[in-house]
């Protein structure tokens, strides 16, 4: 482990350990004992700094407590882990956290009516304004993970034994929200080229109403699916959903965040987005938004009313559970949001980054792209049985020397033992990274004699 | 505010930018540039640790990002917010959040069957068994907050229109839980000294048998209400509910993580409680406990099929919606259990320090304690009227002439403006901070010449 990136972490556990002095302290200031406890840590944490400057020292226990160590792999390594490259946390919102950490850190100014979204200190009741223009909607809550999302907007739409339709591609979330919600859930068939086609939505609406004498309740589509990531056509699917009249709900877990969304252009009744997927937030974390027109029945509010106290709830929205992300989940989206915007503006340069990537990738014979390509986002599947997995079926380690090998070169989140078919993610990498992940698959082919091509 | 807590967060935070810098890096090392940038943030770094040291120098701002000002309330003051005092980060805690903030940093180990609490790396496994041993139940599984727990265990005990009893001091949590199952809630009534009894329950069924022809489907009480903190006798209630055989669903957002709870020995079929409120966690978090017998109810595994691919969805659990805190909010419960766990065994010493500062709060003459006294509960419902608020009536500040008292002496988390009814906790305060809080009351009272007493 890197000398340096381990006492980085020393040096901000430690000064945890100063800030519960303070925690445990009274106003009246510290007493003799705390000072002393105080300067101890001081002078260890010079120590540290002494230590990160010259690099020379011995790291403490990478335990944080229990079973927790340390991970490092964002500091130490190149991640491209399918599903982790878009909820990597900002600075920002690596500070907001440490500093919004406790349960209930965003109810110290709550005051009437008692609901998180209309907090403005800090600006939560801003934020949730600014997220709903983010995706172009007009309302928008956060949830905890875009899958309550779904379950929030199947459970508004759908009663029991109504069909949702879904892709062939669609996430087991979306199974699950219309399972919760005791509707039926019915898939669009793929494209020779997996894609999902609006014609093919059309057909299975048709079918559907045909076999049960009634029209979907809800269609719930992909833009980006998470096997493929190939994008699908939303935009020609949510016109077929309004020819007909069913609502729709775009899954933006993989776009949201990452590239610029806008639902009412989409057509969209439904935008769910990913906090940790895809908006460098804390995970449970996401996005609910919707039209003005579908508001009242997804954030409709209580109703209920106490027999015996006559209580009622006020606004507390019933689909939400009242109150959503009341601590460091929502901080750290809200911290992240001023670079999530900006970055989903620089989505060409992320595909040209991955495009480049994955044209050196394939240059190790026998190594295929799965998803459609060029690409059009950054996670891929990919094909290395007629590469590396030759490589694996004669080698001792089997598929593990090629993690090996990657993990050898700092190369972390590939599905460890597999060469066959497996997926990648490359959000968010710099040139630099892009370039050595590059060199690093080159490298490990020539190694074993795979032919490299130009 | 305290330059020793503002610059210690300026440490935590030059730190995060130091750390950005390695995962901006590649395994190569740092360039030239970034080994710059690295030095004059040591160099900064060392600044700040100086003026921490002689306790001079001018605070750098005191906003992380847009809206986002630091929240030094922990560090600077005593807290006496009704729910957040179980809810702060214990160290351990901040210090797996700062190592696990990222959004899925749970996963990087996820092996099949692909479920969060299958992964053994970090120990995510075994703290699931611990936990569910921790509040005597069979099984366990973390949940998005305790409403979430109380959704999960109605959704699957109620059918549309079934009945689920609550206390006339429930949660409104729990009404929306029923509400988003189309459950109907009735509550049971209050006792005189405002506690729910086993006799006022059975009643309750009695009467809601006859009026639906229809035994309830649940019965969902709170140990201790988030109104007075009364304990209620939920020994009672669970016997009379298994007299009936109806599921009992025990509430311990205010004692799970704060004091001892046995689920079983109780007789409770469903056991809730809260992290961000009881269990030094990340909002939102929480847990689900069950038995054997319930088990294969609330956590039952999808048996959806796709109608076109036949894929299944192996052991993803419905209620759950898969898995739930993929990140710091359950590495946040994991740190801070070792704490939590030992915490619960020095209950009799909290409530001690309680009982000592209402003892202290009621020499103000007029102000009195409206739960039940002594306490049982660290949370209490007080009343000022007698007191505080007769100054209030004349004052130009009206009621925020209390609360500029208070945060004078550093005492926050008081309800902003209320002098009349109004709530306290004082959950793991030291012995010191309750000293000090009781003598700032006294001091208070005797400033604006209420009498006080001995």
């Amino acid at each position: 482990m890197d000398l340096r990136v381990h006492k980085t972490f020393e040096a901000l556990f430690l000064l945890e350990d100063i800030r519960e002095i303070f925690r445990q302290s009274t106003p009246k200031g510290l007493t003799k004992a705390e000072k002393e406890r105080f300067s101890q840590l001081i002078t260890g944490l010079k120590k540290i700094i002494d230590e990160m400057e010259t690099g020379k020292g011995t790291p403490a226990s990478s335990k944080i407590v229990g079973s927790i160590d340390l991970r490092t792999r964002e500091e130490e390594c190149i991640n491209i882990h399918p599903i982790q490259r878009g909820g990597r946390l900002t600075p920002e919102a690596r500070k907001a956290v440490i500093a919004y950490g406790d349960g209930y850190s965003t109810c110290d100014f709550c005051r009437k009516p008692f609901r998180l979204d209309k907090i403005t200190r800090p600006g939560i009741l801003d934020f949730h304004e600014e997220l709903a223009q983010f995706v172009g909607m007009d309302q928008a809550r956060v949830v905890p993970g875009a899958r309550r999302g779904f379950q929030a907007a199947v459970s508004a739409v759908a009663e029991k034994g109504d069909t949702v339709i879904v892709s062939a591609l669609a996430h087991y979330t979306e199974f699950l929200a219309a399972e919760q919600a005791d509707a039926i859930v019915k898939e669009v068939p793929l494209s020779p080229r997996n894609l999902i086609t609006s014609d093919a939505t059309a057909q299975k609406i048709e079918e559907v109403s045909r076999e049960t004498g009634k029209l979907p309740a809800l269609i719930m589509i992909d833009h980006f699916d998470y096997q493929y990531a190939n994008e699908h056509d939303v935009l020609g699917i949510a016109k077929v959903a309004k020819q007909y009249g069913i609502p729709f709900l775009y899954n933006g877990a993989y776009s949201v965040g990452i590239r610029p969304v806008n639902g009412k252009e989409i057509g969209a009744d439904f935008v769910v987005g990913s906090g940790h997927k895809s908006m460098a937030s804390v995970a449970p974390s996401g996005v609910l938004a919707t039209t003005n027109e579908w508001a009242p029945k997804v954030f409709r509010t209580t109703r209920m009313v106490g027999d015996i106290t006559k209580r009622k709830f006020g606004i507390k929205e019933v689909e939400m559970m009242g109150c959503t992300l009341m601590g460091a989940t929502l901080l750290s989206m809200m911290a992240s949001f001023p670079a999530v915007k900006e970055r989903t503006q620089h989505w060409d340069e992320e595909l040209q980054k991955t495009n480049y990537f994955l044209d050196q990738f394939q240059r190790v014979h026998g190594s295929t792209v799965l998803s459609e390509y060029p690409r059009k986002n950054t996670l891929t599947k990919v094909d290395t049985t007629g590469s590396f997995d030759t490589v694996a079926k004669t080698h001792k380690r089997r598929g593990f020397f090629f993690s090996d090998e990657l993990a050898g070169r700092g190369i972390v989140g590939e599905f460890a033992g597999a060469t066959r078919t497996w997926k990648l993610n490359t959000y968010g990498l710099t040139w630099d990274q892009i370039r050595y992940l590059a060199e690093s698959f080159v490298a490990i082919g020539e190694k074993y004699n795979i032919p490299v091509t130009g």
